[in-house]
């Protein structure tokens, strides 16, 4: 007995990562009731979303500026960059305020499961990238997952004809991790990494 | 270095009731990375039930016709009106498909500790409605908290000057419950309220 628009925007909603059925209804009941100073301004910022927000050509973060704002940052080290799976994880590094230099967006991970090839990533960018502004430095900061090591390994070989130091982010305990909380991988992987104090 | 444009977009979703911040930033880039098959739709959706959906100025359901399809419904029997707190529990017994009568929506719960008085409640309308319309049943289907009966005692005292019937929905065991995980208030009332068989 729902109205074909609810029953439409309810049935889009759900498909929003972390919403469901129940709680897609939730959500367009709670706008329905704030009309004026929820409804109204999320449709208005979508909008704005939609028409401004771009993808960087030079490493695919998100902006409304083209290349981005850390691409088009003078002070950011260019001979540095950064290579994430995506823009959720850039903008995770970019919280932690840890790096200066510029980031390179893979846009994925390979997955021969997921069918998922070099060709499929933003890689040839990257290695164009690097040919004609040799950089110093590429951090691999990728997941600590198999997908992740099978890239890591992938650009690797990729990148090792340019005279690059080539780097990943350091394994082990999680800082406020519990020993007796954690996988047997990660425990093996922090012991056989040991460091001298 | 997110854009103002995403970030108010970010805060605006994370508001969302089942969203936080960090769903909402993925639900973000989900909109983002789907532009032309999800983003657009999911814009002209919401400014469509914007546009169109309206609370029925009889029952206080949400739809696009003005009484709601189901007060419209000439196959409905006004005769039985259904008490519930809001829409979500209204759509939830129309999902059930028990019932055939028709609505009443209170807006909420009586609550001394949120503040919400009778006065803040769709409760007069309700009254002056039994008083223009007699209606044979009100069935109080409100949920079985505190505020819930707080509520079924306000109303049945506010309609016993009506010769209507007033009922609840019945407390017990709920179909397919396992004894061993109920909590002792609902054993107590399932056992008290016993029936032969």
């Amino acid at each position: 007995m729902k109205s074909g628009e609810i029953e439409q925007l309810i049935h889009l909603m759900s498909k929003l990562p972390a919403l469901g059925p129940r709680s897609a209804r939730r959500a367009v009941l709670h706008l329905l009731s704030k009309k004026e100073t929820f409804f109204i301004p999320l449709i208005q910022s979508m909008q704005s979303v939609l028409d401004h927000v771009r993808s960087c050509p030079e490493c695919g973060n998100m902006d409304t500026c083209s290349p981005c704002s850390i691409c088009s940052d003078p002070n950011r080290d260019k001979g540095q960059i950064c290579v994430v799976r995506d823009v959720t994880d850039l903008w995770a590094l970019e919280r932690a305020g840890v790096f200066r230099g510029v980031y390179h967006v893979l846009g994925g991970l390979l997955s021969a499961l997921d069918g998922i090839g070099p060709d499929e990533l933003n890689i040839q960018r990257l290695v164009d990238k690097i040919s004609q502004h040799p950089a110093t430095e590429v951090i691999l900061a990728l997941p600590a997952t198999v997908e992740g090591q099978a890239t890591v390994h992938y650009l690797t070989e990729k990148l090792e004809s340019f005279p690059i130091h080539i780097s990943t982010l350091s394994r082990g305990v999680p800082i406020g991790g519990e020993l007796d909380y954690l996988d047997d991988g990660t425990l093996q992987t922090a012991f056989n990494a040991r460091r001298d104090i």
